[in-house]
């Protein structure tokens, strides 16, 4: 088979069956350009096992934008939907509606609300909103949440681990341990979220960051079976990168060869006017070898080289490294403040796998359908309080306290604007005794989150460069509590429902608890019925 | 960006940064054409946590063999490494260097040796071996490992569910739950290592499998905020699928509302002369439920209408809930095994990442060097004994015993052969106290594993269809001993060296520990010196 086949498993058939047995009935009864909208949200923060994330970061929106601005049926899949047969033999998918995919089998018609990229994001906040005809929204489905599950997970992996290693230098290597392609997406992910760099050249090739990387313990291996030595290997690579050397010191042993060998390479370089990168230590207890390696640095007069760190590397490992060194390197007579800020975190399969919790729950949930001239909220019954999701059509703002930090996101219904409101009642999603007031007075700023990307299918807000992604991802989490950003047991940040809302969630699931009322789902308001988020 | 430009990260620029400089310091060095051999194996077998695989099974190969193939420095992938710059702003890749890279820049002078797809492989084992010029083949370690880690991960996981399952119907959901496009890869080493049947439209076309779904909840969810009800949604879905009609059953209440509506379409699409398929659970407590479903659908003259099991399963929740059956069962009157052979899954997010471990540790060494007009083999010298890399080029075997089940793999020097000895000292590979003795009476087979592929570049053995790589996995796993098999704590499988590679291996760790011998490694013998695995 051929790579260009292949690529048709990247287009429109990139998605699961039923989303096409779906739209075929819609045709069937004549609904396929009914006007729905579906939210996509994710119910829990990822959950590590020894520790959980009290905030997300936002990715993956411009990859879905261009996927959907250059994904359609074409006549190779339409004929393969042609050639699909039933159990008994006879066609799956009837010509009329292959007809009608060929010529309206795109997302040229749909409108996509966000919250853009490099945002913080909570659970059951709509991420995204997709508002347009029946059968292409629901077809969406599949590709969206791949897209933005993944980055979105990756992205808020990457910026646990930037908080833990107290900002210094962090470089993405993952690609050998990702989900094959996915890796890509992977590496974009965590260079919003937290790394400086990644070593995957094509990405950073299309996002305009310079790749970055070290040797391989084969290429000293190599010099070695040729009958030569570590020493001659580091030679050979300050020769040809005298500007960027930084040098692998553990195929042989990290303190009584390595960093011997990369010191002595080191002075031949300065001696020659070029000044070093460092070394990366990749086996064996880094925080202990950091230090003995920071005190051998710093006695040869090089104190300010890059030591950089790496081997199944998470947030965890790292604030252990930290920790232990701020307690040890005293005793070495090494600075620990020092130390850690001349460490680089090399880090890659358990970031590029978000190890711990590899997959991001995000859902996509039909909650509205224009129906008898108006919109009709729409509610899946069967599940618990917390799960149920919030229906109909909202917005979502963001409220700041009086210093500046994020205190809660709220969901309001269409016409409601918070920022008129002197006081705004804050409703638990599920739990009808806890509510809170707040006044007008004691906000700094109330904030609207959600863009509209797609207007009919054509981008009417830009996705900005990846600097401006990183400068959004910054200012957030800086507006977060201490408590939410805390490494393990974080602070529950408050999600919200203004009272009108949560009136409506009410009506709706009481209607439901009685299945003969299911016809007759009630709309609070008929100003809620104004269809824009 | 469009996704053309998008394409440009998944060709010879899908790699980390240290190869190119890598390959550079190779060709300055006039090494780029030095023949070697780098051999990619695991170390250790999935560990989920709660449980650990005794096995894995092979797969990837394919999918890489089409992308060594198709892939080579074009102009665009030059000139991208030609802006880049040094810290000081100079040239990083010198014009020699890349002229070089346009004319050799592709894998047309590499061999590849590899265990087949859809076989069952161990730790320690070489899965693949890649033995050409230096510069290519140290070019190609992070493709490989991306392709083959990543799908012989998935293809365990699979083979696993596959057995806990009793072998019962199995469909793979997960894309949405995927790394972006690696699902595809996913979807196809779930369909080699156990699942039926994916969702994945695009994957089921690429490989002639037909692609499978039932419906969302959305679907109900639609009808009943039109003023419609589950009853109408099931009908509508029955009217145009009568011969494919698998009905989610949850939407609002299993029992009260699901399972009631569902036998009444059952009933109509009956007298019509349709055989309905099933329904599918998709929330609650799944064993409770199938009991329940199962009951109501005998009752109502459908015993052998499938019930479908999906919501987060994996190996062990399917074990749960077949125990949980098997016990519970008979007190409603149901027979459980009939009950568990009309079960089917629908497996998602806990397949396709690997839940527990969603990372194969798969690496890519430098095992020998032709230098001298020899091989020379290569080892890695800091690392642990279990570590230690088997050196040179070898062979593989697995040995079966009388009763046809696999007994060890053995890895032997290139001129080695078990057939011919009477009898066979294994060696474990790292512990000098541990051996076995095997007579020949006591073999049923001795079988030769690696296969060659690529012979300088050029395809020699094709890889074969679906069907036959499932019925590879089909066999391996059925010649595995059941203790090698067992969901938890599994018995370790042999994995052993002959006394000459482990001799060869004793001479090279023990002249390592001198590192001033580093420069005079033995080799064993002149017969190993023959290159070919």
């Amino acid at each position: 088979m051929s790579l260009q086949k292949r690529k048709t498993a990247e287009g429109i058939l990139f998605t699961d069956m039923y989303q096409f047995t779906m739209a075929q009935l819609y045709f069937r009864m004549g609904l396929q350009e009914k006007q729905v909208q579906f939210d996509h949200y994710f119910r829990n923060y990822p959950d590590y096992g020894t520790h959980k994330a009290g905030y997300c970061i936002m990715a993956g929106l411009e990859w879905l934008v261009d996927w959907m601005q250059n994904t359609r049926f074409e006549a190779d899949e339409i004929e393969y939907l042609r050639s699909q047969k039933t159990r008994t033999g006879t066609r799956l998918f009837a010509d009329d509606f292959l007809d009608w995919l060929s010529r309206h089998g795109d997302f040229s018609t749909l409108n996509l609300f966000a919250i853009p990229e490099g945002r913080v994001v909570h659970p059951n906040v709509p991420l995204t909103v997709v508002r347009g005809p029946l059968a292409m929204a629901q077809i969406l489905e599949t590709a969206l949440l791949n897209q933005l599950n993944f980055q979105t997970l990756i992205a808020t992996k990457a910026a646990r681990m930037r908080e833990i290693g107290h900002g210094q230098l962090m470089m993405e290597f993952g690609l050998r341990r990702a989900q094959e392609l996915g890796g890509n997406a992977g590496a974009r992910a965590a260079l919003i979220g937290g790394a400086d760099f990644t070593s995957n050249v094509g990405v950073s090739a299309l996002l305009g960051v310079q790749p970055k990387g070290t040797h391989a313990h084969s290429m000293v291996q190599l010099f070695i079976a040729m009958g030569m030595s570590e020493l001659d290997a580091f030679r050979a690579y300050a020769d040809v990168y005298p500007d960027d050397c930084l040098l692998l010191v553990d195929t042989i042993n990290t303190l009584e060869s390595g960093i011997p060998n990369a010191i002595q390479v080191f002075q031949e370089l300065r001696a020659k006017g070029h000044r070093p990168i460092g070394v990366r230590l990749d086996s064996g207890d880094l925080a202990y070898l950091s230090i003995q390696v920071s005190r051998m640095l710093d006695e040869a007069g090089f104190p300010d080289v890059t030591i950089m760190l790496s081997n199944n590397l998470d947030e965890l490992i790292i604030w252990q490294i930290i920790t232990q060194i701020q307690e040890e390197a005293p005793r070495y007579g090494v600075d620990a403040d020092h130390l850690v800020k001349r460490l680089g975190y090399g880090i890659g399969t358990r970031l590029i796998t978000s190890w711990g919790d590899p997959a991001l729950g995000g859902v996509y949930k039909l909650v509205a359908v224009h129906h008898d001239n108006r919109w009709q909220p729409a509610i899946k019954i069967s599940e618990s309080p917390e799960k149920t999701p919030n229906p109909g059509y909202k917005n979502i703002w963001r409220l700041y306290d009086q210093r500046g930090k994020a205190t809660a996101d709220l969901l309001s219904l269409q016409d409601e604007d918070p920022r008129s409101m002197e006081r705004i009642v804050l409703r638990h999603a599920s739990n009808q005794t806890k509510f809170r007031i707040i006044e007008k007075h004691n906000l700094s700023e109330v904030e609207p989150l959600l863009v509209q990307y797609l207007a009919e299918g054509r981008v009417i807000a830009e996705i900005p460069d990846l600097d401006t992604l990183r400068a959004r991802r910054v200012a957030d989490v800086e507006r977060l509590d201490a408590g939410v950003r805390r490494l393990m047991y974080p602070h529950i940040y408050h999600v919200s429902l203004t009272q009108r809302l949560w009136d409506l969630k009410q009506d709706l699931v009481q209607s439901a608890l009685h299945v003969e009322d299911l016809q007759h789902l009630p709309v609070k308001s008929d100003e809620a019925a104004t269809p824009s988020p």
